[in-house]
């Protein structure tokens, strides 16, 4: 079926529904990043794939906003379909907020499936239809009526995580938590995204795309804590432990009944951006309602020493696989054929040969040429291009393993390429060494910071059009609140940057039909020297991967930068040599050197 | 009467009054950062005379809450007081609002003069006390009472600010002014800040030290502006170009009264920050407030073009003044008498040769040695130190023309200075240019920018306890919002960088005990580069004085900053010399050579 009968169709329940406009959003029931493939509505309706995305559609439009790291994929995957593209952030365009605003006519209603919508996003929605005299109509999925074949709910077998990766027990997490509700005032904790669920009950599965996470609910009291998951993901030997840790197990969805149940005298914490709009539709009006943050969300973005340990090993591991990787693609890129497809499947290989390794830890993107330029473009079938020389490889890739989750990226020069490609990759090296080599006072956020990474592009005129970085989950999302780097300070509220945070740094430049940069490792935020000024902070490195030298015009450096790119590389060949045979040695110290 | 004495009266007053705890802070009705002698009520009580600073007075304690930059003055002005210094914003030291709160007792009662108070602060402490089933008494001025011999309110005359200098008429002003009003849905607007007033009618006075501000309260409607303000002040010129301008006089204390009349269905316009406490209290309940920001303060903070041209001017027939007084300081000090005060004197003299020139712009700061650590030192008889070769001076003083306000410092090495104060110093001169040299796209706040002026001092462990810069008035504040450059996000909003905004860039470094450090520039918001990132923007330098050659390591600085150094130093010849002679043309040349 195409894409307008798709709509047409949409259109018609619409009509019946008296429904104006019909919001999707990219989101599964527990507003995830990535979802499983019963969630993927957003991509049924307008043909766009990637990973975040709103589709708003009226009787005779039908918009989709995107953020500016798929402005190119989008353009391409929406060119027929009669779907508009609103980039979002870029002047002239409306938020959505706005477009509902200006487009709801007197009396019209907003439709949307109440659980795929946050409960913040939900209330708005409420307010703008008000504001016109309509109301919302939050009880239907009207993609799920009219997709044919719609893919089954996950039912993958969920797993613990032993405490030697996790490091803390789940009786220790609820008793944290617990501690945060009372200071709060809440006898109940409802929790809808499956990362604060895994990492409380030390949990993991495979019901998401790229993410060990598994779909359920979750209920906390003080004294109980409910588990709302499908039984068929729970062996034997894994309800034993959910019973020991005192884990009630329910049915997937009885949570939306069992809320209902919730009495008056137990004020509820709820989450508005976590909490799904349908939940809370449902916890009784009388009952008191304490919006704060999910607690989960700043324990588990400050890792314990057990997980930091671990990550600084399964770095250690991946670094050393991409190495081999760097090594395998300059050497035999432009004389054997690989493509973008067969380069991601080499890096692959090189990582299952590491011990624990699990699977990626998220989509990976792997471009050659213009493609790098698409920032989370993904090779498929039709667009798999051949690696030839004389332009640029990027991979921007990660691995699971038990001791965490990778997010890195590279950019290989292919045999000898153009000036301008070089002029790009040292401006980006600028900016990733600018940030990691930060020194600041305890209190900053990535907004504070941001701009160590973009000095280099903007003193030219150039920029990218995304955050710079953000916060990496211990094999749970690999987009982890709450702190991250972007500059826009209004945009959304970024945390201080804690000891024991991890986030990346991954600064970019990005030309359309030419060519792409972006660099990027994990860093770790850590304690340095407090004194009369206050507590100074810096960051670790955590990824040993050369950048590679045939690609830097080491005449455009500053002196700071050429000392730092020089230390990182000593350190990446002290570290990972010991895990390569005589022959990757020579060529890494090669790699290495100082210039 | 010893400060001590005056506590025990104040307190006797409050047993009488059942105040359990009473708020002195530094303001006047108006929320003026300097005040005139009548309303110097918090040094009366404290013996503190740093510009900024809040009492609190219970039965048993005397606290002083001051900022970083008065941590050493006012330790040493309330030795044997028995008043406590409170320093903001360090670990430990609660907030006002915290220590109120911990420490009224139940049923207790908090006392201020609510004219002294903004609405926003009045509304806080009101619910303090309400949370003690207690109430607040705020319409008592107890220091009033108990200060025998207090100024009388200053009843110096107003003057029109002439078109060629403000660039725009009242007129226009009050129709922007209007629009906005409509646009929130706001009738009626109140103004108490002075520098909000005197900036939409085009008219200055001399009622404030070191402002050119006139005491005076204001009320717009759609059809009427009322200036309330002691008629002595208006000749016979001055009331025929305000009636001409629409505006009806009443008398300054009479808008307490009137404020009572606005009707019902007249919603007014409150700025919580800028309206004082009592005037709020007298509007009606039934009235509706709308809460906005006062549109004045964006509207005078972008300069407009005559005003910038004016401003231009200014600040080279200031920076002529202060090229001729570092000629004279540097080779002079250590040779002739010269104090801190006699210093002082010596540049204002240089500033009065200039034309237009009315009046400094600020409490000036004339520090030498150790003296410079206290960021706003202003040397008094007792204190006035004799310059020497081997430390430094620092001067952070402004003047006031008819072309605008300037707000400059400078820091000279007297002679050959220890290598501890050269390394301060290029640190400090580091900042100072990466700050003013960043490029950096629209939307950025001073929030994105701050790190670029104290990277070099925190990859040190080295930092300034206050803000990098601020907004500077055209004849009116020198602290101007609502820009400025500061790292602690949630301090406190700050606007983001328009063109046309004036800002002062000075970072510094201060050694208690030691030594001080401080290069301050005026920088314009200008528009650069328009493309598919979007909007750059750069500042422009304004102010055109050499930095100390004699106090810079050359070796320490970054090539950047080197190459910055020397354009600026170039552009400083290029556009003082035509206002010097032969003698001081040589010399200024050696003073921005090359380096």
């Amino acid at each position: 079926m195409s894409i307008q009968e798709r709509l047409l169709r949409l259109r018609n329940l619409m009509k019946e529904k008296e429904i104006d406009i019909y919001i999707v959003p990219t989101a599964d029931f527990h507003q995830t990043e990535y979802v499983g493939e019963y969630f993927k509505a957003r991509k049924y309706i307008t043909n766009f794939s990637g990973s975040a995305g709103t589709a708003v559609i009226t009787l005779d439009e039908a918009k989709l906003w995107v953020d500016g790291r798929y402005f190119i994929q989008a353009a391409e995957q929406i060119a027929g379909t009669t779907v508009e593209m609103m980039k979002m952030n870029e002047p002239g365009v409306p938020t959505i907020e706005k477009y509902l605003a200006d487009t709801l006519k007197d009396g019209g209603n907003i439709g949307f499936d109440g659980r795929v919508v946050s409960m913040g996003r939900g209330i708005s929605y409420e307010k703008t239809a008000a504001k016109k005299g309509g109301k919302i109509i939050c009880d239907c999925d009207l993609i799920g009526e009219i997709w044919q074949e719609r893919p089954a709910l996950s039912k993958e077998p969920a797993w613990i995580l032993d405490g030697k990766y996790a490091g803390e027990t789940a009786e220790s997490k609820l008793s944290r938590i617990r501690e945060y509700m009372k200071s709060n005032h809440a006898a109940v904790h409802i929790l809808t995204t499956l990362d604060d669920i895994c990492w409380t009950l030390n949990m993991r599965g495979n019901d998401i795309e790229f993410f060990p996470l598994v779909l359920s609910y979750a209920m906390i009291t003080q004294n109980e804590v409910y588990l709302y998951i499908d039984g068929c993901k729970l062996d034997a030997e894994m309800k034993a432990k959910l019973v020991k840790d005192g884990v009630r197990i329910r049915h997937y969805d009885e949570i939306y009944e069992d809320v209902k149940t919730i009495e008056k005298e137990s004020p509820v914490l709820v989450d508005p951006d976590r909490l799904n709009y349908a939940l809370y539709r449902n916890i009784p009006d009388e009952v008191e309602k304490v919006e704060k943050r999910n607690p989960e969300i700043l324990f588990k973005a400050v890792k314990n020493p057990v997980e930091i340990e671990n990550i600084r090993s399964a770095q250690l591991k991946d670094s050393a696989a991409h190495v081999r990787f760097m090594k395998w693609i300059k050497e035999n890129a432009g004389k054997i054929p690989i493509t973008e497809m067969s380069a991601a499947e080499k890096l692959e290989e090189f990582r299952r040969e590491m011990e624990h390794y699990l699977r990626p830890s998220f989509e990976p993107i792997s471009a050659y040429g213009e493609h790098c330029a698409l920032m989370h473009y993904a090779p498929s079938k039709e667009t798999d291009a051949e690696l030839k020389e004389g332009s640029v490889f990027l991979t921007d890739t990660g691995a699971g393993f038990y001791e965490g989750s990778t997010d890195i990226t590279r950019t290989y020069a292919l045999g000898e390429i153009p000036d301008i490609m070089k002029e790009h990759f040292t401006l980006t090296l600028m900016g990733h060494m600018g940030l990691a080599n930060a020194r600041f006072l305890y209190g900053c956020t990535g907004v504070n910071l941001d701009m160590m990474a973009r000095k280099p592009l903007w003193d030219r005129g150039l920029d990218f059009k995304c955050g710079t970085g953000h916060g990496v989950g211990y094999l749970l999302s690999i987009h982890e609140p709450p702190a991250d780097f972007h500059w826009q300070q209004y945009a959304r509220q970024t945390a201080v940057l804690e000891e024991g945070m991890i986030l990346t740094d991954e600064p970019g430049i990005y030309i359309e039909g030419s060519h792409g940069i972006r660099l990027e490792n994990e860093i770790l935020v850590r304690k340095g020297e407090k004194n009369e000024y206050g507590q100074f902070m810096y960051f670790e490195m955590l990824t040993f991967i050369p950048m590679d030298l045939d690609a830097v015009k080491a005449e455009m450096l500053p002196q700071e930068t050429r000392i730092q790119l020089n230390d990182y590389h000593k350190a990446v060949y002290e570290k990972v040599s010991p895990y390569l045979n005589e022959d990757e040695k020579e060529w890494l110290k090669k790699y290495t050197r100082a210039i």
